[in-house]
């Protein structure tokens, strides 16, 4: 069976919410006439296994400071360095501030964000970055400031005012030294009934374009899906999750506002189940293209199923994510985040594993 | 003072609720005489002590795939290889595949569970174990698909239909050509309250003894205790655990209906407390031997009473529980389970630690 | 800027709640007038880049067992001696064990609990602990039973008779014999509303003080704040916290009660967040200098603002607690604790690295 013939039944199957991946039963009559004991290259069982390198390749990793929810490292320059070459050497080639800093605490020594009662850092974390990043050859893209305020009061404005200051600021004194800062990140998580973000991610996406001369920017929203439950709260699924259509409503609107100022969005992978990503890719990807925008994947490396929040993935759904994101002929997949949940130095041992599974799977020698 | 008598105790103090593994309260007076200071080979406080080797060696273990709740290690067939003989090492004999699927993960490219919608796997998890199992000289037990539909609808007729084919398919492509395969464990979790799972049970030991030619079967229920609340939510204990006598009543219709095709049970001992150990024991004994069945303990190597869901148990712990199961002359100590948490390469460092205090008290070299 | 000038700051700013460490906002103008891109040792950035050695180092920390909630790491005596050399190298002078007892599980052969019907140790883990500090000169604080009834029921009295007993059983067998022996902990952890704990800690003190001829005596209470929540919830902060007004009245009113019994008050420094630590550590050293009491911080450790319920916390965190302490003119630095947290070998490996950091920061090779 033929890539093509997969794809040719997602189109068909996907109004139906049918799922191309879904083993025989998606992949019509052929496999079910197949044995159980047919012989193929990988064994008796070999045409019923999914088959390798089908899935679209991690290029860009999230550099998770400052941290929200995930356990710090407590790596020094000398682990960082290690662990840009790791990303290397499976192929990713962007690496994305998560946000330069939240509520009081900040990466770099911002004289505004200081003037605004933040904490000192004790490390530039964002020249080490871009010094790693210059280095490795990789493109680096800038998370904005999270104030904590949007989660606080719905207000996105202090976000918009916030940023003003820390773009100009940051862009005069890091991006025009660092040959590798090659965009922004608005750091503004949204999902749905938000219509009243668009001002606000316009403004800021504007001001990073009229600053930098047009670098690239991008979002990464969470799809309002089955286990968008909060990180602390002791659930790991709710009832009320949005159907593809009213994401698609929705997000069309969204893009419509913000498609001038924002050239990419990446859709965190994970809040939805494995059978729906097929559908609610495949909306993602008509409406980036309707709008003209990339249409990038962030790939959640961690569990979300478990109720250890969190460890690293298993593969095969990592696995499965990345094969949809193909299928569905995404341009550009990344993920939070390699350091936690891929690297084989993490301090989650299963990471280093996930790594040595993911280069087996996509034959990286 | 001799085991005998440490026995004797336990039977007259078990209507009472006491404890035998309480100190020097349940070994009446002998110890309060014994002056603290007196002299023994441990120490100045040795025979205030637990001594070792007094507990039930475990010999057999969970394969955590499909995995539900315990975050996976991303192994391939290097580690697992790797990881039986660490189990070998001390006394292992017989690997249990907890389930051969859950809701849509499966562990083998099932045609059957395939064709109704279950994601393909990227590899055949059973054919691995199996060949592991053969290379070891262990007794492989196969778990059962676990749907998810009994647990969504309290019906378990969707298990028992579904199983009817796994089994059968199971037998044939792998059954027949490993010697390893040598039971099945019926994966539905049931605790009280639960009588209609008598037909089901039946229905689907009865299928694998048939397809098999009688091969050993084996449930392992939970005691509803104080601990048994949901992995996923923020508490540890509840107000409503069953009683030693309501425990007794419900298990004794339950294996009355079920022995004819339900060799053994092993109920899970982490949701009771300590102290209550002896009490359940004595009574789980007591019924195994009314219908002829072999009595397992499933000793939990996990933690139940911390904040993080889950670690590796304490061995102080893990020892009262095995101490208490060879009290109760139970016939055999199974694990869930020794790759997470109990294994020198796991990816919880606690659990090589737990390893090698496991041997010392057991003085495996 | 001088650290005298940043300590006038802080006297002004106490009662306005504001916070020295706050950047530029809390330094005043100097730093409004520096230059971003101005040169200095350590960088373009580096004045306003936190500098280093600013904290109390820490100099004790708690030995966790009987854990109650950290998850179990089933070290022998070989790794326990290891991790003394690893504290000694960073200057830690004294070891606290948390409890000798939690409920049944206690950590020597106490005749007592034994009788009271605890569970029999498999080691005696208090001769060790005596033992290696005696080895590597350390002060070893004997943390007093824990029964769990003051939890369940509020009432301490079943604490203050059962630690009779033990006061004096373990006086007699190990305070004698180790010369690292130097003082106990009341480990009967209040915090607020907690007015009839006065006798109950009087009677302690009193009978630990007694029996040993004056050793000193510590508690180390939580301080009412945003984040003192149950370890087992899902929540990590509350509404109620509170106020620094209302924690020095009541405050004050235990200190006068205990001050002749207890002679230092380690607080734990993470129930509270970064910008009230100054205001609440100032309070804390008015009220123990007041009282004639050693003003001590329990810095702890672990991360409190992280779903997974605990790992380490983030370096900069840690140091931001010490810093405060160092500013409040603080006596000694304890932490909960250095054996999961910041040790080397601990299975959290995030721990080995907050140790690098920890000693970087105060130059220690």
């Amino acid at each position: 069976m033929s890539l093509k013939n997969r794809r040719d039944f997602i189109k068909n199957s996907a109004l139906l919410g049918a799922s191309a991946f879904i083993g025989a039963n998606a992949l019509g009559s052929t496999l079910h006439e197949a044995q159980l004991s047919s012989e193929t290259e990988s064994g008796p069982f070999g045409n019923l296994l999914a088959p390798k390198n089908q899935g679209l390749k991690i290029t860009g990793t999230f550099l998770d400071e400052i941290s929200h929810d995930i356990p710090h490292q407590n790596w020094s320059e000398k682990e960082w360095d290690r662990d840009f070459r790791h990303m290397k050497a499976i192929g990713i080639d962007t690496v994305i501030l998560i946000r330069c800093g939240y509520r009081k605490f900040i990466t770099y020594p911002s004289k505004y964000l200081l003037s605004k009662g933040c904490y000192k850092p004790s490390t530039d974390l964002l020249e080490m970055y871009l010094k790693l990043a210059d280095k490795y050859a990789m493109k680096f893209y800038f998370g904005l400031y999270d104030s904590g305020k949007y989660w606080d009061t719905g207000d996105m404005s202090y976000e918009v005012e916030s940023n003003m200051h820390v773009i100009e600021e940051v862009w005069k004194h890091y991006g025009e030294r660092h040959k590798s800062f090659k965009g922004w990140y608005i750091s503004t998580e949204i999902s749905r009934g938000t219509r009243s973000a668009i001002p606000s991610f316009r403004a800021m996406g504007k001001q990073c374009k009229d600053m930098s001369k047009g670098l690239h920017t991008f979002i990464s929203p969470w799809i309002d899906g089955k286990k968008a439950v909060a990180a602390s709260g002791s659930t790991l699924t709710k009832e009320d999750a949005v159907s593809v259509e009213q994401h698609e409503k929705e997000w069309n609107e969204i893009f419509a506002g913000i498609h001038e100022y924002v050239d990419a969005c990446a859709f965190q992978d994970g809040q939805i189940d494995y059978h729906e990503l097929d559908a609610f890719f495949e909306v993602n990807k008509k409406l980036a293209d309707k709008y003209n925008m990339d249409c990038w994947t962030n790939a959640e490396t961690f569990d979300r199923d478990m109720p250890i929040k969190f460890l690293p993935i298993k593969f095969d759904k990592l696995r499965m994510k990345l094969e949809a994101a193909k299928r569905a002929k995404y341009d550009k997949a990344i993920t939070f985040e390699f350091s936690h949940f891929m690297s084989p130095q993490s301090a989650y041992l299963q990471a280093g594993h996930l790594y040595n599974r993911y280069k087996e799977y996509f034959n990286i020698k």
